[in-house]
C-alpha cells in the first residue's frame, strides 16, 4: 500500500487518483486552482492545497500529472520529500525532476475525465534511475495494468513521436477523406467497415505487411487519375504525392 | 431469383459467387485460366468456359469481377446479352461497359478468398442509367447487405480516393510509427490500445472533431522536439512537416 499525493487536477490526475484508490491511499491533492483541487480531493477523500509548502513530506509517491510545459517549473517547487517524485508525460525527460528519487509513470492512452478507462489494457511506461523507485513504480503499474514496461527517456520520446504518426496523422488522413466525401455529398460513415478492417489487419500482421492501394501496387494509371481529381486541391495533392512516394520508397519487394 | 454469370475468378469473383448462391442461381463462370475457372465453377456448381462465345446469352446478370485495367477490354468482348452487365470496381466508370443495361456493383470492403465476409455490413454501391437494372442491382445488394447505396460514377471516384487517404495512407502512417519504434527496439503492439481508441473516436465524433496532438494544439515546442528527433530521417521529417502543416491549416477554431 502506497501513500500518494497527486500534483495536478486535470484528466490524468482524476483518472489516476481514482484508479489508485482501490489498493492505495491517495492522501493529498495539490492544484493551482483551489476549486478544482477541492473537487478532486473530495472525490477521493484526500486533503488538498494550492500551496507547495502544504504538501506533506512523508508520502511514498508524488505524481505530477500536469501539462508538459509546466512539469519542470512545478517539479522545481515541490519541497524535498522522502518519496518518489514522478511525472506522467510521454515527451518530457526524467531529468527535469530535481529530486533524488525521480521517475516517470506514463500511461500510453488518451485519458478524459468522463470516459471510464480499462486500465488493464493501458500500456504503462515506467522509468527511474533509482532501483528501488523503479521497482515501486513497476509494482504500482502492475496493480492497474497487465502491460507495464520499463522504458527509458530515449525510448519514451520515440513512442511519443510514433504515436503522433500512428494516431494524430492517421486521424488527419481520415479527416482528409471526410473532406473529399463531403464535397460529393457522401457521409464519412460509408468508410467505416473498410477503416475497421484496415486497422484490424495492421494490428494483426503489422502495417508494413498490410499496405495496400495503388501506390504500393505501382498502379500508375490510378495514381494519375487520383492526381487529376485533386488538381483543385493543392493541399491534398501535396499530401497525396508525398505519401504515395513514401509508400513506394518503403515497399517490400 | 436471378440467374447469374460471374466474369472472373479472383477474390471478388469467389466471394460474390458464394454469397449470391443463397438466394440466386450462379450458372456460369468465365475465366481466362481454365483451371481457376473450373475450381470456382465446381465450388458453386456452375458451368464454366475460357471462351467469351460460350457465355450463355439469356441470364439476368453478368458480373465482371476482374482487375480494374482489364474491365474495359473484357466488357468489349462479352457478347450481346439480355441481362445486366455490371462491373465491381471503385475506380472504373460505368461508361466502359458498352452494353445497354450496364451497371456497377461495387463492394466497399477488402475481400480476400480466405476470409469470411460479413456481408450485412459491407456498403454496396450500385449504379445504372437503366432504371430497371438499377432496381435489380439494388435488390440484389439488399439480399446481401443492410447498406446498399445508389452512387454515381463521380461519387464512386470520390469514395475510392477517400479510401486511399483513410485506409492506405493511415496504414502508412502506422508503418512509419512501426519503423520509429523498431529503431528504439520497441514493438508496434505497444501502440495498439491508443490506435484502437483513436479510430473508435474518429468514427464516433468524426475525424474533424477528433484531431489531437501537438500540431492542432499549436504546441511549437513539441513540434520542434519531434523535428530534432527526425533530423536524420529525411523522408519522415518531410511527412511530419507537411502533415503537421496540413493539420494546422485545417483546424477548427
Amino acid at each position: 500500500m502506497m501513500r500518494i499525493a497527486i500534483i495536478g487536477t486535470g484528466n490524468v490526475a482524476w483518472q489516476f487518483a481514482n484508479a489508485f484508490r482501490e489498493k492505495h491511499n491517495v492522501e493529498f491533492i495539490y492544484g493551482r486552482n483551489a476549486k478544482k483541487a477541492e473537487q478532486l480531493a473530495q472525490s477521493v477523500e484526500a486533503a488538498f492545497s494550492t500551496s507547495f509548502n502544504q504538501i506533506p513530506r512523508d508520502l511514498d509517491l508524488y505524481l505530477i500529472a500536469i501539462s508538459d510545459d509546466q512539469i519542470e517549473s512545478v517539479a522545481g517547487q515541490i519541497p524535498e520529500v522522502s518519496g518518489i517524485v514522478a511525472h506522467t508525460s510521454g515527451s518530457v525527460d526524467l531529468t527535469v525532476i530535481p529530486h533524488e528519487k525521480s521517475g516517470v509513470f506514463y500511461p500510453l492512452q488518451t485519458l478524459s475525465k468522463e470516459k471510464v478507462v480499462d486500465w488493464k489494457k493501458v500500456p504503462l511506461c515506467v522509468e527511474s534511475q533509482h532501483a528501488e523507485s523503479l521497482k515501486a513504480l513497476t509494482e504500482l503499474g502492475s496493480d492497474l495494468s497487465k502491460n507495464v514496461q520499463q522504458i527509458d527517456s530515449q525510448q519514451r520520446r520515440a513512442i511519443h513521436l510514433a504515436a503522433v504518426f500512428a494516431c494524430n496523422f492517421s486521424n488527419h488522413m481520415m479527416a482528409n477523406a471526410q473532406e473529399l466525401l463531403r464535397e460529393s455529398e457522401l457521409d464519412f460513415s460509408i468508410l467505416k467497415p473498410l477503416i475497421e478492417e484496415t486497422v484490424e489487419k495492421a494490428l494483426e500482421v503489422g502495417p508494413d505487411n498490410a499496405q495496400t492501394g495503388p501506390a504500393v501496387r505501382g498502379d500508375e494509371k490510378t495514381l494519375e487519375k487520383h492526381r487529376n481529381l485533386l488538381e483543385n486541391h493543392a493541399r491534398l495533392l501535396e499530401i497525396y504525392n508525398l505519401v504515395s512516394q513514401s509508400i513506394q520508397d518503403t515497399r517490400h519487394e
